[in-house]
């Protein structure tokens, strides 16, 4: 076998979309080696943690993961540390993934869910890549303490810090420019360089970095003005680099233009490009076992990993044309459907997309 | 002479839209004393400063300031200190403006200019009370340093400080409950407090000062979902309470929803609802002089000075009600245009408000 990928289905419908998108891998006539393992609350269930020791060593080998989704109503009474989202957090740190890859794409067809004009949104297809182990979301100092300084010196006072350092800076711009090499070769890189010293640096090394990549066109545009362009003209945009805090704003606000999160996959990679990729909606628990979840940001994700991970772009357009030609065929699950579409469930969708391939 | 109020028309477009906000406030039959002063580029012609002395003072020793716009292509070689945006800040400072008030607002007549479905955001009126002096763009320390811990200790990093102190986010949270009990009563705190500790102190003394206001519901809203409900449902929304940074994001990202930030006021108050008034807009020296700029801004403006600072809501009320029926007969300047209306120039629209008063 040429490459192994560790299959972690999870709770809700995870298992279930994680079957369509395992069946279309299986459609591509590709040397795949996968194996299966329990993680969130299966985890729990079956070994007493959300990310047991068996799931986290398969995670580690495995040349990419596929993760489906964590979380159940009946687990939310465990305490934090064995709750079903403790296992995401713990990937992600045990396999250094730092680079968050969240598209936002909207398929013409399915432009009539967005809360923007069609014009604006039909056929968006950016890019958002965020830092994701640093910034302001983990720098220390932080706390609660008395003022020792400034205009309410000796007042109580909540406190965090900023920090980017300039090898991590260097490594999240990387993936930026490879990101955008791999796209429209524009990339722009988002900052509020005109207030915050950490911008200031981002900057410069985003500048210096980009120096290794003169086939990709570089600007860079100030937080506060990249909220605003994603709503007057998110078309404009194509990758959109950007630290921890801002891309966790920005990445939200993107996936919203396309009014359809049950559509849009999501990548973590680490410096060797090894990843996770995963939907971005949840287990959805409330729907799980009857068939009808959407199973699409699942096999995206699957796509997404054979471009990111398995360099295997062709195979990854080969899905994605697929997905679009069933849109285009008219076949809609419950959470996208319209009048005049043909209502599928989950096992009717991956059956179309296979056919399609 | 009732109450004392130091015009500051500025430069470009601003002395011929402050003319029109100044005959509107003529015409409510109110005792107003009105002083003029150079501020900005033309402080900076004849007083070789862009915040000169007798400005500044007229400022203080008002009972409101209404600001016009600063700026022009002729002072952007000067040095940064003598620059007209220096006047803002100079004045934010001096007179301890601490909160801004941005309204977003969409009168129906104008919901084609937005890129959003007319049903989204036709009707829109929230309004954004953003604390201006604290947080991450003022704290201290900040730099560029050899880090001194961490996974990077030793490499060069860039890093800025998170802080609010309890008096400051008490002061700024009287504002919002103020603000929100002269509108709907309802409040939306944004913050990120399952991240930051700044922001758990946030939410911790914005909940304590709730008890001040019975009457004003409150809720709470991380910053990225706040960014998603813009989009996907901002009539949903009222006032938004949050900090500098959060605010900068926020509030230019639902003026974008309107599609005609020349249409939108904004205020700046310090703790005795003294304040600042100014157009969204800029002073667009392109159009200078020539008798087309749109006027609403600056109108809409003094209408907030009179609820804010004046204490005169029933006039505030007046104003807008007028300019409400001038667009409603579908008068237009050149900005906000659309087949079918009839376009006029500023003093043709101040007269139209003046007459609909
Ligand atoms: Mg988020
Ligand atoms: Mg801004």
């Amino acid at each position: 076998k040429d490459v192994k990928i560790a299959i972690l289905p999870g709770d809700g419908i995870g298992p279930e979309i994680m079957d369509e998108a395992v069946r279309v891998l299986n459609a591509l006539d590709e040397n795949f080696e996968m194996e299966w393992a329990d993680v969130g609350g299966a985890g729990y269930a079956a070994h007493g943690h959300p990310l047991p020791e068996g799931t986290l060593k398969l995670a580690k080998e495995a040349d990419a993961v596929l993760f489906g989704a964590v979380g159940d109503f009946k687990y939310d009474t465990l305490e934090r540390s064995l709750r079903p989202e403790q296992a995401i957090l713990g990937l992600r740190k045990n396999l250094k993934l730092f680079a968050n890859l969240r598209p936002a794409i909207l398929y013409p067809e399915l432009a009539g869910a967005s809360t923007l004009k069609p014009e604006v949104v039909s056929g968006l297809d950016l890019l958002i890549v965020r830092e994701l182990t640093g910034d302001i979301y983990f720098g220390q100092p932080r706390g609660h303490r008395e003022a020792p300084d400034g205009p309410f010196k000796g007042a109580r006072e909540g406190f965090d810090t900023m920090r980017y350092a300039e090898p991590e800076i260097r490594r999240i711009a990387h993936i930026g420019f490879q990101t955008a090499q791999k796209r429209g070769k524009r990339l722009t890189s988002v900052d509020k360089a005109n207030v915050l010293e950490t911008s200031q640096l981002w900057r410069e090394i985003v500048i210096d970095v980009s120096k290794d990549y003169p086939d990709v066109k570089l600007d860079h545009m100030y937080v506060d003005n990249a909220a605003m362009q994603l709503v007057r003209a998110p078309k404009e945009l194509d990758v959109i680099l950007t630290g921890n805090i801002f891309g966790d704003i920005l990445s939200d606000a993107a996936a919203m233009l396309t009014g359809s999160i049950g559509m849009l996959p999501s990548a973590s990679l680490d410096e060797n490009n090894k990843g996770l990729y995963e939907p971005s909606h949840g287990s959805a628990p409330d729907i799980a076992g009857k068939g009808i979840a959407n199973p699409l940001a699942q096999i995206l994700s699957a796509a997404m990993m054979l471009r990111y991970s398995l360099n295997r772009g062709e195979q990854a357009d080969r899905i994605e044309k697929a997905v679009k030609k069933v849109l285009a065929d008219g076949l809609r699950t419950g959470d996208i459907y319209e009048e005049g579409t043909k209502r599928v469930g989950t096992r009717e969708m991956g059956d179309a997309v296979v056919a399609a391939l």
